[in-house]
């Protein structure tokens, strides 16, 4: 099969507060809306952010857990974005699990969680390419 | 910020039932990997599978869940496509969660939990573009 992700999908409490951390925090624009699902478009595939009943109905499971065992990074271009784009997003109702730190494997990243307790890593990673269309690349 | 995930790592309990699931379930190729993670180049970003524990504590947090409030989804190009890749998913250790059908939204989708429980959706979705390159562009 094609070495491919179309969607990720969070589960989400409330909608409203989820939209403000992608939109206001991220600065990303939704592609899709309703009252139950916010879509992003993303660098080759789909960000769902989903009411967490419908998405735990969706896949057959009577209950999925917050935070869960995943983490999503968004990588920047320099060590100095690093600080700035956690505040921003820490303004649009993000919490802050850890701050910035040089971690074993190098670079700088910090996390935080969104509205609904995802772990989002914001990291600077000078061995893995950023093109200019979001496309990310694994380097050594 | 650019609109843009760098990756997507999900917490496994064993690499090696973990790795069987990906390289042999999806057929898919590790980019990298050592005795507490294996990365996967994606179209786009990397998906990474690393020990629940390493995981945990790289984030500043004390306990993750699984199954976590998320799902990923793999896009194929035909609706007959469905079950068999889900066939293959569950003779490599996959778990069913929800046998294929058609949801309201259209298309053709089932779900499998890999062997860590983090749920897979495996779907047609006729309105989505899927490029040659794996991007996967969002449709109504």
């Amino acid at each position: 099969m094609q070495q491919q992700v179309s969607v990720i999908t969070l589960g989400v409490g409330d909608l409203a507060s989820s939209r403000r951390f992608y939109c206001e925090g991220f600065g990303w624009s939704p592609v899709f809306e309703n009252a139950e699902i916010v879509f992003y478009q993303m660098n080759g595939f789909v960000l769902g952010t989903w009411l967490e009943s419908a998405l735990a109905a969706d896949s057959g499971r009577a209950a999925i857990h917050r935070p869960g065992a995943h983490a999503l990074a968004h990588n920047v271009p320099a060590r100095a974005d690093v600080q700035p784009a956690m505040d921003r997003l820490l303004r649009a109702g993000g919490r802050l699990l850890k701050a910035p730190a040089e971690p074993a494997h190098g670079g700088f990243a910090g996390y935080v969680a969104d509205p609904d307790d995802h772990a989002w890593e914001i990291a600077w990673n000078p061995r893995w390419s950023i093109a200019p269309d979001g496309r990310v690349t694994f380097g050594t």
